[in-house]
């Protein structure tokens, strides 16, 4: 067996524990198939013992293994635009900043900003994510060369187009959802992804969620997200956004939605039965002022949550141990109660939440899982002493205090060092790319 | 003239603007003497230019170089219970962990901790702090060989204390207040610190406010910090904390409150005209589930607002830039509106606004200034592009990103290697300790 041995580490995991435990991986398979005495089976437990010795092995001392965190929503190639326009609301942000911009972006643009943001991603210990923007079959291409996970979708707004050009969007969306599924070895998975219930036409969201069924693609989209976006919907319909996309056969167990920051208690439960997902990105919640999301509800609901950055317009990082700080922090308000939200509720939904939100596999440390995961070292000012290294996760690490990442039993950084791309390269073109676009977006 | 120069970074100005300048400073005045062009008289201009070259220099090429960020709110040996005891809120937090805890603490290890956090604020960039805490005398010590400036303070309990052991502590912070203001060649000066106005009853408010202006030390309390807090003393005395403040003649233009989240808008109108300054600890506020300061009204009335991380306990780091982002967000949050507290705002409140309220000098790069100032890397992925540089600051940085840190013109940290401390030894010792203390509290 072709092993990787993390060694010398404390292991997170599933149901809590963190164990001192070498763990060992199939690279071949990409799986895990020990930590430490647990293995998939007594034989090959056996055969890992003998082979390990000669296979590669990455240096834990020190230092927490947690599985892979999950980016459950972003825009990745938005980083062009990280810093481009802040604190300003959502509606006249959209209109009089990001969609000009983007107005602007070519495809190798958006090549350049989600190789950029990729290679964030991996320095900071995310291993898969969920990414809805255009030019998909680019973001694809990092995506194969990075050696990430993701779930990608070209992301559908009909709103301000003719017919034509709303259906060609759509067109767009599906072809991308039924061509790109399985890309990269199996670890690009896709989705159908109308932009919100309110930027997509009701035939559009028909004729689309229909056509994603039948393609056996899960759908995405931006939920209950400002109070702006809930009231048309209410007014038009006499119906609150969440029964909307369960009459558009929307609201399924496969699907994931971003955001659901005003929901009331009957969506919290329509959610809940139906299965679906919520994604929670509070940065973007707190940075748009767009309100706080009822975490601690979902949760008590059975709602599976999950942790995404958004993209870095409006967060501005792509870092998710940010993300389950500001969930941790911004969770305890929202429920007026600071025993809500608790540090192992963001881990978990930042990692194992996550995977299950997207369907792809990770998310866990246990033998017969995905080898997908980061090696956070502890040695350092910020997080001594460690009474509790979850704690530690939530509230005091950051992207910066993780040593390697290794997805799908590939290591992907070690010593900080990205393996899959050329760091500097990619920062040089993604900065020379932004400001090309700014002087393009200002002559325009 | 014995000079430092910063070559090659760019410079963030009082006025927010940003150039491409060198600063140099006279390391034995511990002052700015230029700024690019910009000098302190043009006699002076000349002989620094005639010497610069002799001097020490600090790389700043791809950097920008901003004020040393002050955190206006700790207690400092507090990082010893990082991570001890999350998720609670401040009432049975305090009184089932933290103070059981604190009771064991032993002056070695109080300076144990507060090594660790003058490591951990140099390593991220911050250059002056307030502190309230017991033991102060270690604490000074600390802050005299780690190079820091520090507002220092005994912070005073009364409630559950007889009348003697009151009165003894009272006069514990007094003395603490007149004795140890001007240690460290003048880099530290003290205030009188009462713990709340609630936790310290009025009879001894009264005698120490009273003394505490006789010495003219400035008066620093945590105020408003939950409903919980501010309930009783409007049902015994039928007037709110700030006038309660006003009334013990606590309410002075050089005294400074932390929290300040739950003021009404005749407390914010009676502190802006006070002169009084609040420091606002967002991380703090939210974790502890205490509630949203009114931070843009705060400032629009014209009070000074400062940041501070509050302890490592309830943060859990004591990292200025996780500050600035929890306050850019979250004022967002509490005043509804996505224009409020702006990434330039947070800025001017962990620089210029924390020097002020502190009464310490810093927090402007200019000529005449202390040299106080952090060297921050902004090439890096997550800080590419460079659209907006405050932004980054606000929004996208972290602690990690400062390279070099330098107070009264010495370097504290080069390259990120602390230079006044040894942080290998002070991370084992404060390791230690900190194992130490829980086995007592076990114990005990
Ligand atoms: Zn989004
Ligand atoms: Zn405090």
């Amino acid at each position: 067996m072709n092993t990787l041995r993390v060694t010398g580490g404390r292991v997170l995991r599933p149901d809590g524990r963190v164990t001192e435990s070498d763990v060992t991986i199939d690279r071949d398979a990409g799986t895990i198939v020990a930590v430490g005495d647990e293995t998939v089976s007594d034989a090959e437990a056996g055969s890992d013992a003998e082979v390990a010795s000669d296979g590669e092995t990455l240096d834990a001392s020190g230092s927490l293994v947690i599985p892979g965190l999950v980016n459950a929503h972003t825009h990745v190639a938005m980083t062009l635009l990280r810093g481009y326009a802040d604190d300003k609301p959502l509606d006249p942000w959209l209109r009089e900043d990001i969609w000009p911009a983007e107005a602007e972006l070519t495809p190798d643009d958006i090549e350049a900003g989600a190789e950029l943001g990729v290679v964030e991603m991996i320095r900071s210990g995310t291993t898969a994510f969920a990414d809805m923007y255009f030019a998909m079959d680019r973001v694809a291409d990092v995506v194969d060369r990075a050696g990430l996970r993701a779930r990608l979708g070209h992301g559908v707004v009909t709103i301000g187009k003719d017919a034509e050009g709303a259906r060609a969007d759509v067109e767009e969306s599906l072809a991308v959802a039924r061509e790109l599924d399985g890309a990269g070895d199996g670890r690009i998975r896709t989705a159908f992804m109308p932009h919100s219930l309110t930027t997509v036409g009701e035939e559009y969201l028909h004729e689309g969620v229909a056509e994603a069924r039948e393609a056996g693609v899960p759908i995405h989209l931006h939920a209950n997200e400002t109070e702006d976006e809930v009231d048309p919907i209410v007014d038009e319909r006499g119906e609150r956004p969440i029964a909307y996309a369960q009459d558009l056969d929307a609201l399924g167990p496969d699907d994931f939605f971003a955001h659901g920051v005003h929901l009331d208690g009957s969506e919290i439960d329509q959610i809940a039965d139906a299965g679906t997902a919520i994604v929670h990105c509070p940065a973007s919640n707190m940075k748009l002022a767009s309100g706080m999301a009822p975490v601690q509800r979902l949760r008590d609901a059975g709602v599976t949550v999950a942790l995404g950055t958004d993209g870095a317009a409006s967060n501005n990082d792509l870092d998710v141990f940010d993300e389950m700080r500001d969930a941790a922090m911004l969770g305890k308000l929202a429920a007026d109660d600071a025993t809500a939200v608790p540090a192992e509720a963001v881990v978990e939904m930042a990692t194992a939440g996550g995977a299950d939100a997207l369907g792809l596999p990770g998310g866990r440390i246990e033998p017969g899982a995905a080898a997908d995961l980061a090696v956070v070292d502890l040695d350092a000012p910020h997080l001594t002493p460690v009474h509790d290294p979850v704690s530690h996760l939530a509230y005091a690490a950051h992207g910066s205090d993780v040593r390697h990442t290794v997805c799908d039993g590939e290591v992907l950084m070690r010593d900080r060092e990205v393996l899959t791309l050329d760091a500097e390269r990619v920062q040089e073109r993604a900065a020379t790319a932004a400001s090309d676009l700014v002087d393009r977006v200002s002559e325009s």
